[in-house]
Order: C-alpha cells, then sequence, then structure tokens
C-alpha cells in the first residue's frame, strides 16, 4: 500500500506564510516517489500580510487555511482533521509563516509559543515515532515537538542556531545541499532558504529530506 | 554566457493567477539548466480573487505583479521593463491568471482581447524569433502573438481547442507528459493542468517544455 505523509502549509508566500518553491519541492519529491499526501494548515488570520514586491507590511487580513489552498490546489483541510493514524509521517516547509502563525518565533525568539492546534498534531507523530521533516526555519519547532535534546539544523546562522539551542535543541551545521538527521527521535532536517541562493541548491536539500523521510518510515 | 530567459506571471494560485506548481517547475528547470531568469508581471488589479478553499469569489482586491511577487520571492519586474534584447526566451506558465489577467479569455473566449503591454512584450520575442513556452492555458495567447496558423496545444479539451482554432491557431492534441513544438514560429507548448492529475506529471510535460524553449535558442 502506497506511503502516506501529511504536509502542513503556514500561508503563501515567504515573508508571511509558507515558503512556496520549499512546499512545491516537498510535494513534487513525494509525488515522484508515490507517495500520497494530504496538505493541512491552520485555520487562523494570518499575524501579517507582506507585500512581497516592496517587502512592507499591508493593512490586509488573510487566513493561514485560505492562502494555504492556493499551493495545494485546495485540496487541503484543516488541521484539527489531521489523524495521525493515517499517515505514516509529516514535513513542514519552511517560510516565515512557521515563525509567524505556526509559532511566534519571528516575534519572541526561544520564548516563542506555538498553537496547541500545531502542537498536538507534531507531538502525534513524533510520540508514535513517525518520522517528521522540517524544512528552512521549521525546525525552530523540534524542541516544543521532542522536548528534549533533539538534534536539527537551520543552516548556519549563528543566531537563529542560538535561539534553537536556548529552547534545548543541539543545532548542527549543514550545508544547502545537505540533511540532518536525528535517528533517535526520527527528524530530518535541511537548511533550504535559511542558505539557499538559488532554487536548484533547495532542491538538492529537499530532495534528500524526502527521501530520507520516506525511509525513515 | 549564460542563456537568460524571461518568465511572465499572472498572480499567484491557479483559480485567480499563475499556476504555482507549473511556475516553481519553470524555474526549477531553467535552473538546474543554470540559465538565468528573470520573472515579470503586469501591474495591474487581478480579474478577480477566488478563495481556494472554497473556489467563491470574495469582494478582494490583489495587484497582479505584486501576488506574482510571492512567487518570484520578490524578485520581479514591472513587464513595461522587459526587453527583449536582454532575454534569448520567454516562458509563461498557465492558470486562470492568463484568461483573466493577461486576457479575458476566461470571459470572451475566440473574442478575447489581450492587454497592450502583454501582447508587445510577447510580439516582440516572436518578431526577433526568439522562442516562447506556453503552458497549460497560456496557449490560447498564441494566436494574438503570431498573427498566423501557430501550432499549438492546450491537451485535449475539445471545446477550448475549438476556441483557439477559431482565433487562428492549428490545435494538436497532445498528452500530458509531452510537448508540441511549431518549428516555424519557435513556439513549445505543453498541456501541465489542463490535463494533469498530479504534479509529477505536470513536471515531466514542463520539463520537456523547458529544455526545448533552450535549445530552440
Amino acid at each position: 500500500m502506497a506511503k502516506k505523509v501529511a504536509v502542513i502549509l503556514s500561508g503563501c508566500g515567504f515573508l508571511d506564510g509558507a515558503e512556496i518553491h520549499e512546499s512545491i519541492l516537498t510535494l513534487l519529491n513525494l509525488d515522484l516517489l508515490n507517495v500520497n499526501y494530504q496538505c493541512f494548515a491552520v485555520d487562523i488570520e494570518q499575524t501579517d500580510v507582506i507585500n512581497h514586491l516592496t517587502g512592507e507590511a499591508t493593512p490586509e487580513k488573510r487566513n493561514v487555511l485560505v492562502e494555504s489552498a492556493r499551493i495545494a490546489r485546495g485540496n487541503i483541510k484543516d488541521i484539527s482533521q489531521l489523524a495521525t493514524s493515517e499517515f505514516d509521517a509529516l514535513i513542514l516547509p519552511g517560510g516565515y509563516g512557521v515563525a509567524k502563525n505556526l509559532s511566534n518565533f519571528a516575534a519572541k525568539g526561544a520564548a516563542m509559543d506555538v498553537p496547541e492546534s500545531v502542537l498536538r498534531a507534531c507531538q502525534s507523530f513524533a510520540t508514535n515515532s513517525k518520522p517528521i521533516g522540517l524544512i528552512c526555519i521549521a525546525p525552530a519547532l523540534a524542541s516544543k515537538i521532542y522536548g528534549d535534546s533533539v538534534i536539527c539544523t537551520i543552516g548556519n546562522d549563528e543566531q537563529t542556531a542560538a535561539a534553537l539551542e536556548e529552547m534545548g535543541a543541539q543545532h548542527q551545521s549543514c550545508a544547502v545541499s545537505d540533511i540532518v538527521v536525528d535517528e533517535k527521535h526520527r527528524l530530518v532536517t535541511t537548511p533550504a532558504y535559511m542558505l539557499a541562493n538559488r532554487i536548484s541548491e533547495a532542491a538538492e536539500g529537499i530532495t534528500k529530506l524526502v527521501k530520507q523521510v520516506i525511509a525513515l518510515i
């Protein structure tokens, strides 16, 4: 029977939502491996809406689930419907959406919180020993998910790495083309656009991450 | 010297803008071939804004250039700045944005018009014998660009094909995994999400299209 992976998106656009390249590369690699996927998102208002042409905040209001649906071509569900028993693994692409909508890491750093619905979904995969892949800035959630000294990477940004270590993670530097695997926790991470200067660089690491997550099932 | 391709986006989301998967697959394949690209879009209000979760129209107003910037990670220019002399080829991903923002094909069918800025940019590549790649529904623009019996595909949808033929194009049926090449006009087309049921199917045709467009330079 085909393997099935849940993908949690955090909006649509790297400055206020899910990083679009990373999200599509995740779905592409899952599909190329004949792995079924289902996208999920939280049904909440985005923390902000950024004009991606100017980089400036706008007064608009947008919903994380509704905007994430653009990436998923409408085939997306509310995270409250995510039943871990139906999936073999979980992957979260990055983007500021992870640090603004799936947590408040962008505002609070190591003092961040994660919404209960997101935390419950992710922890359920962890406690059932189902592998998780966290891309780009998504490893900011790792300590909250695993609750102990989990090994992960966000590339080589010292300030971000320090915040992750303050929360209890063990950060390992990693090239954009590579992944870090925590075998004990069955967690796979890759820097993607924390380091990538071009889409093919992000693709290299994400392709490895998806393969490793599937191999850990 | 590295080849350089202009990519015209039409928003961000298949129901009211550029098809995101097709756009990212285009950029990925260009980058994998070490071809430089620059994204462009028209600085106009979108024809509509569709909630991609429900499929319903909303009262929101969004700008094509600003939303396209999400796909391009901010690296995008107004189409008025597109100097054909700086590029070797042009590619347009699909999505309803092509039929709503880069033309009014969705509303008018064969009686459609194309905004002057879009038509001028595309025609400039055609008259300079520079190859063009049109993905998904983007071949709806082919007759307006070339002005005579251009050969192209939108897959196998009879009604859409009939509208293209009414405008003067010669439609050829084509599988999702394949491309149609009009050698005389240096035009390459592929059905992508006119037919694709999964992202890997769209990827197969788009990968071939990008390679063929580059080969025609």
